[in-house]
């Protein structure tokens, strides 16, 4: 009925208007208020903390320490549980963590009776620590003799994987074949949603409640459960609408710690909102990674083998961990197919910066701006057109992934790049541009990327939905499958109109999960929902339609299968047009019949086995101004291949955000730390500096359509794949426009200003 | 594993630590403030209304008067709806009315941003009428010339049904029949729930939210719409804990005015709150009857034919109408068996009292006061034994009653009886108070009741249910029958528990019924819901249980037909005591399972077309003040055949307060109206003399554990019955130390003393 269609959003009235109910619009107003102490040294331990004085204050009502938390280390990663031990998350922190490990750990927590005591008494703690030296990076973290920061860690490798494709050794010997290295390192960033971690607890019956904001309360209730030590169906969690998430949320961020909290006080409420700063700080990040390629080719430009090393930061706690390296080196071991072999050898190291988590893109950017810039490197080292070296060895139509089984249905980088191509006057710019001299230079450059929809085989993908059936034909949607701002309510509605053949007006989805009732949905991650949620709805609406059919039999006489309900009314097949019964009528006679009274609702989980490739590109035009090492873009484009659209307007915002992003983490964006103390310097909106509508030029998507076959609706991976490309496109261009290939993002002066003058442009 | 246990209330420690959640409690802060102007005249028209003085007080947003609401009458009484016109409840109100019927009329509405100027608004509307003669008994409104409350309603009847059972006009004709009369009055009470009538409202995505206190919150949520014009599924109503109904929340009382006034601003949250006052005259009462018994008794006390005629105060407004008469007339035609007739005759009245709704007993108080204060005047007049007598025309054992087929399966009245007698020293107090003379006199006197479990086949009866199971083998109930204070969701706990095998601790009953999520239920009345409510969740827990052993199947390897559940853990039936693996671990190895995800619920929608009588006793001592005219109760017992008790403790909890209810009723509750003017005078808590515990002697509480095989768990109706005895058992023992019957409850000294004076006592 609606697939395809850009209907309003269904939020968007509540959202405009201010009524949409966020976490903190729902806590009580009397409510405690809990903060968190945060470690003022970056390695070591607290050895003795003095509390006497912060008790003293008045309105505070009780402060628990690092010495007073259950000894048990929790995961926080935001997966799906797995029941065989080698395959759950790190569990490596405590609710409060005497060890300290960053600049900023948590070490003790107030709740007091407002804002005012509870931030005194913050102030008026004492710690004592033993300090241990400072690790910003792998490298340091790595060496011999450093202070180990988990146990169980040598080295403070978290994790360390090596795959080979093919024989490497024995291809690299291949004679004629040209050697090309290279080293590229991307900044530590940080989510920047609008709303910071924020949540409220309480007790009702002898279980907890925690109301947040998260991307993936089912998970949320496992985690707080594990981290308490209690059985998990005696914790509930109910998430409101979100301010974004980005990633962030996709972990127990102080959930655990805010129901230990209200635990504390027999069940007393609890909020536990987290500043700016905090959340810069205290949060989740990027991995910043530190790639090494050396690929061996053959000088037709044909990828005989290749090697990716990276060392991956995963500060302080293990997070999502060694998962976003991992999910990176599929860019490298997919987007090209070497001929011969591939080696990969990747480390994630812990280290005192923040812990790094999901982020949107979970491994992507990083790695395709490593790999893609290492391509536009070996096309101009070679003398090759980019594109036409990348098409030489990009992955075919027809190739499946031995371990994932996916395929590559289509021609879709061909297809993106074409759109590409013409938007950004390619042809026409790369010859305009190739000869510049001057302070101000043009470029234009490109980058493919690859991304994988959902997480199967990794995790388990699992899709629960349950629909209800009003007396006037409407229709109830409960899915664990989250809304975080992204849309996904939306689509989710007009999926369900379309399999159901009812208005998209008469499908509420129910935005708020509830761990106690909403079918089990893993939640917001992996650009999974379109594509398994609705696999589930699908599946739900058709269980749900099967049942509406039997009973319009009674009604009409006719057999279900010949039935069918278009536009919210029952029909005959053979002649839709001639409506026999609304879909009201036959709901309002079924549930008050005397002879067979029924509530229609159907319920099922979807396990999704499959995934799908969701490929695209950017391409960007920017001008330097090489004396000031300054980049200005003028033009971006986005070119997705997420299958079918189901909401184009929708669909072109996604992008949009993440072409923001994109752009930001190519140019602007590094949480910077001072080498002496590990402590984070420019952790606030102020200091950091996001990419703005002022750091813009016009945001220009294109789309291409190729039905994804494995997807209930045709659709694929688009939450995330915008945020991948952009910056490389960038790298390239001003690769482009100078001849000097910036291996460090963000691209500020600091970098540009020194890489100029050692090319002689300066 | 808990059924027949008295396990605490699952809902003790939120309640006694006042930690439950009210509707009021939920109020938002900003929420804008409602306020119902009534009506100053009982009847006539609202000819004009001057809102201009009241729009100028500041803080005032809106005001609505009855001139602005929709031309829409529609239906208040809680029933399941009927798609058969003629089964369908009277429609005869609209949201404010200009035909104005009872002194309180609902005739505008105010919405302020406080209380205070809401209250200042109500005084500033100047309202005109046209005044109609005043009409507060059936008689008056069915005298010729009487205005018409309604139209269509000729002398005012609402409804007038006639039965006969045989043929009554030959059956008289027997030579040697004694006639024997009598008149009997029941007085209009109210049901004096703690909580008010309160209610909030406001708008997501267009829809209407209410959050009220009701028992039926499915069933308001259609009445709502169809108040309003809307369609169904554009409603959503909420139902928190709640402080109590006994019926009058089982009409839609202000939840439509309350979504009409969100609706009229947009959506803005507005509470609408009655005052003490307000739910005394504005909301529902009990209706007051009055009934003619002619009975023709052979000498021996052989009933032979009888004729039942009532008159029933209907009040302004349908609500429940004609019902209430109905039911009463079940106890006439089934608790005694004449030999060869019976008629029924029965008006149904509109007058200008307060509307009569659905009250604890359902008409049944008032029908048991007439037919057991008749019966035993019948056994007197003919100097039988008042039980032989009755024992000698009661429903045999074995007796089916035609229409709704149920079966008397059991002596319960003889069983009950006994206890009865045995608690109260019945035959040697008979004796020894038989001559008694002096201004104090003692009597003991009894009466049984007749009861029918829940409505069906007048009303369907259907009860959805849905289960959750958490991944430690908890589960999560949601149905929609209600907690109103009676203690549903501890029986359903017990059942569940029961049913799936585990411990009681593992059930979490969803409280709140959200019309969106839970399933169809149509709440709390006609003492349904354990019967009702219990089939729905032992037909869904054993769906569960179903699917659990299947899935269980994969890791014990064992055929689901040869497992069980015991205490939470699977075992073989053939071998209950060794564990398999529990509960927990199979859900959670089913829910994270790489080969087969589920997240393992049931849900299913339960018919009943089947209920069950529900029958007893209660007997009394009183101790009589002749000159004062002052009645003393000494000593009372109620004894019951509900079944199967599925918490003895919380049983005789229920039967304390329905025999607390019954006192009053028969000693002291009755509303009184200004006969000039119709104005309700004694509305309020001080006025109105409610039986408390300073008028109780000790409650004594018998069970006599038929289990009845229609149920689930072999309950039945417990929640009225408690009511329905106590007044008549009073009324007897007077008689017995008096020897006057009165006939005119509530017996106060103003009935008392002309009483004696008039049978020379005095």
């Amino acid at each position: 009925m609606s697939v395809g269609q850009s209907i309003p959003r269904v939020d968007a009235f509540e959202k405009v208007t201010g009524r949409a109910k966020y976490t903190d619009d729902l806590v009580e107003r009397n409510a405690l208020i809990g903060k968190v102490l945060h470690s003022t040294i970056a390695n070591g331990l607290v050895t003795k903390m003095d509390t006497g004085d912060a008790e003293k204050i008045p309105g505070v009502v009780k402060i628990i320490t690092c010495f007073d938390v259950p000894d048990i280390c929790f995961p926080t990663a935001g997966h799906p549980w797995s029941t065989d031990p080698a395959h759950q998350d790190p569990m490596d922190r405590k609710l409060l963590n005497r060890r300290v490990r960053l600049y900023g750990d948590d070490i003790a927590a107030v709740i007091a009776e407002d804002e005012v005591a509870a931030s005194r008494a913050l102030r008026a703690i004492k710690v004592d620590y033993e300090e241990y030296p400072l690790l910003l990076s792998p490298e340091e973290a790595m060496k011999e003799g450093a202070p180990l920061l988990h146990e169980g860690s040598p080295r403070n490798i978290l994790a360390h994987t090596t795959v080979e494709d093919g024989n490497y050794g024995e291809a690299i010997k291949e004679p004629g074949l040209i050697k090309i290295e290279g080293v590229f390192e991307t900044p530590i960033v940080q989510h920047c949603h609008i709303e910071p971690a924020v949540s409220f607890a309480y007790m009702e019956s002898g279980r907890i409640v925690v109301v947040s904001s998260t991307q993936i309360p089912h998970i949320v209730r496992r985690i707080v459960a594990q981290a308490l030590g209690i059985p998990w169906g005696k914790v509930r969690i109910i998430k409101p609408y979100l301010g974004g998430g980005f990633g962030n949320k996709q972990d127990a961020l102080y959930e655990p710690l805010n129901a230990f909290m209200t635990q504390a006080l027999g069940g007393r409420v609890v909020k536990l909102e987290l500043s700016r700063e905090e959340v810069f700080y205290a949060t989740r990040v990027r991995h910043g990674e530190k790639i090494f390629l050396c690929s061996y080719v053959r000088p037709n430009g044909r990828l005989v083998a290749r090697k990716y090393t990276a060392y991956s930061n995963q500060g302080a706690y293990g997070s999502h961990g060694h998962g976003i390296a991992a999910k990176g080196t599929n860019v490298f071991r997919q987007l090209y197919q070497d001929e011969k072999a591939r080696l990969v050898d990747i480390y994630t190291v812990y280290t005192n910066t923040a812990a790094a988590g999901a982020m949107r893109g979970y491994g992507t950017p990083q790695a395709v701006f490593a790999v893609e810039s290492h391509a536009e490197d070996i096309a101009r080292q070679l003398n090759l057109d980019p594109l036409e070296f990348r098409f030489m060895n990009v992955m075919p139509v027809g190739y499946q992934d031995p371990f994932s089984k996916n395929v590559n249905y289509f021609d879709s980088f061909r297809q993106c790049v074409e759109k590409g191509k013409t938007y950004i006057g390619w042809d026409e710019k790369r010859k305009r541009y190739q000869n510049q001299t001057g302070h101000l230079r043009r470029g234009v450059g490109m980058s493919l990327f690859w991304y994988n929809t959902a997480v199967w085989p990794i995790s388990i993908e699992v899709s629960s939905c349950r629909m209800v059936l009003n007396q006037d034909g409407s229709v109830q949607v409960q899915l664990g499958e989250t809304e975080i701002g992204q849309g996904a309510d939306t689509v989710f509605t007009q999926m369900t109109s379309e399999t159901l053949g009812i208005p998209w007006e008469n499908v509420h989805v129910i935005s708020t999960q509830d761990t106690d009732i909403t079918p089990f949905g893993t939640g917001a991650y992996g650009s999974r929902q379109t594509y398994v949620g609705g696999m589930a709805i699908k599946k739900v609406a058709l269980l749900l339609k099967e049942k509406i059919l039997e009973n319009a039999f009674t009604y009409t006489r006719i057999q279900p299968c010949d039935l069918d309900i278009v536009d919210g009314a029952i029909v005959l097949k053979s002649n839709p047009g001639q409506v026999l019964m609304s879909l009201g009528e036959l709901a309002t006679e079924t549930l008050y019949s005397h002879a067979h009274a029924e509530h229609i609702t159907a319920e099922s989980t979807l396990q999704a086995k499959s995934n799908a490739y969701s490929f695209g590109c950017a391409f960007a035009e920017v001008e330097v101004d090489i004396p000031l090492g300054k980049v200005k873009l003028i033009d971006i484009v986005n070119c997705h291949d997420c299958g079918r659209l189901i909401n184009p307007q929708m669909a072109e915002a996604q992008v949009h955000g993440g072409m923001s992003m994109s752009i930001g983490f190519g140019m602007y964006e590094q949480l910077l730390y001072d080498e002496k103390t590990g402590k984070l310097l420019n952790g606030n909106l102020l200091d950091y500096k996001l990419a703005t509508i002022m750091d813009h030029p016009h945001l220009e998507v294109a789309f291409v359509e190729n039905y994804e076959p494995t997807s209930a609706y045709g659709t694929k991976a688009l939450g995330e794949p915008p945020t991948v490309p952009g910056a490389t496109a960038i790298r390239n261009a001003v690769l482009h426009a100078t001849g000097v290939g910036i291996n460090r993002i963000p691209m500020t002066p600091h970098v540009l200003y020194p890489a100029f003058k050692a090319a002689g442009l300066l």
